[in-house]
């Protein structure tokens, strides 16, 4: 599958060498054609990996992820452009955390919205999936890091969309995510965050993830 | 141990009568003394149990349970006399869910603020501590309802008094609480109810829990 990766950071290269390594094709997409994370990354992951902006990895892509910031998300895709968006399946991975008034961040938005939902609005014709905003990127693309069972979550309006995603998730080695419905789920998924934040400073490590427990 | 219960509802219900069975004295409280839901749990719950107004349960109270509506907690616990409060263990297990917009509930407040750090800041000589507000009210008295182990939390800004909560849950049946910190934990608890609402309709049963996998 040809895949389109928005953002630099440690989640984009993360997933972005994840699926590179299971035989996709990968472009990572960013503000300038020449960012220098992009090319190293680029570089790094073989022929399979390429960079461009994020209007190049977007066209690029049959299924786009947002692994930008969330407090730039909806700028970022914009450049990518809903003409490139259109029709495709656009999982949203980011978290709209605000870092600006000191930590821990607070979100930019939640409760009765969320970024999700904004990105859904923002490009109607885009396939709109939220996942993988609740762990680390470590235990994003490997499950198998922690000990035992534990779980992730995916809502969106399209189903097909969400069976494409899920079939995505569990050649990372996640067995059952667990589908919570339309993207409004989004805001569930994304208030998770401070409890993750707060864990993180109590448990010392980002290796962690919930568990639904019945 | 006396201990008051503030809140006639399912969840003060629950915890009075597992109290009561655990050998403690329990009293009920409400706005009015003849509450006929409070009358009649202290009815089923024999000797040990009793009823009276918020002031009454407080005044009793060792440690006083708020299970009242988040809505109105703040209202609650002004009845009950910040006098009758003052340097006692304050369990706060209230969600701050608005249900004024219909379903699924939103929070009245989150992000920046929590109804935790409000009723501190409401009783700053109350040693409040968030707790059990993460899951149904049949988990809370009995973590194993659920196959498997799956976790509780605390947090506040008073170490001895999170000591006693956690003496107090593992007599229920929970392990290993987890200490979150300071009272502005109860921002990542209470914002975990807009997950836990959704794995509701999901899951089809009010019998499920998170557990935190390392």
């Amino acid at each position: 599958m040809r895949i389109g990766i928005l953002g630099t950071g440690n989640v984009g290269g993360r997933l972005g060498t994840k699926l590179v390594s299971l035989g996709h094709e990968v472009k990572m997409g960013s503000r300038t054609a020449q960012n220098p994370k992009a090319a190293e990354w680029a570089k790094a992951n073989g022929a399979k990996a390429s960079a461009g902006t994020f209007a190049d990895a977007a066209k690029f892509g049959d299924v786009v992820f947002n692994c930008t910031a969330g407090s730039v998300s909806l700028e970022a895709l914009k450049l990518a452009g809903a003409g490139n968006l259109g029709g495709k399946v656009l999982v949203d991975v980011a978290n709209p955390l605000d870092y600006s008034k000191g930590m821990p961040p607070t979100l930019t938005l939640c409760n009765t919205d969320s970024l999700g939902e904004q990105i859904q609005r923002a490009f109607p014709s885009a396939k709109v999936v939220k996942a993988l905003n609740t762990m680390g990127n470590e235990v994003m693309v490997n499950p198998g890091l922690l000990t035992g069972e534990h779980d992730t979550f995916v809502c969106g309006n399209d189903q097909q969309a969400k069976a494409e995603v899920v079939e995505i998730l569990r050649s990372f080695g996640w067995k059952s995510p667990i589908d919570l419905g339309d993207i409004t789920g989004a805001r569930g998924l994304e208030m998770v965050l401070p409890i993750w934040l707060r864990l993180l400073g109590t448990l010392k490590t980002r290796n962690f993830n919930f568990k639904v427990v019945k």
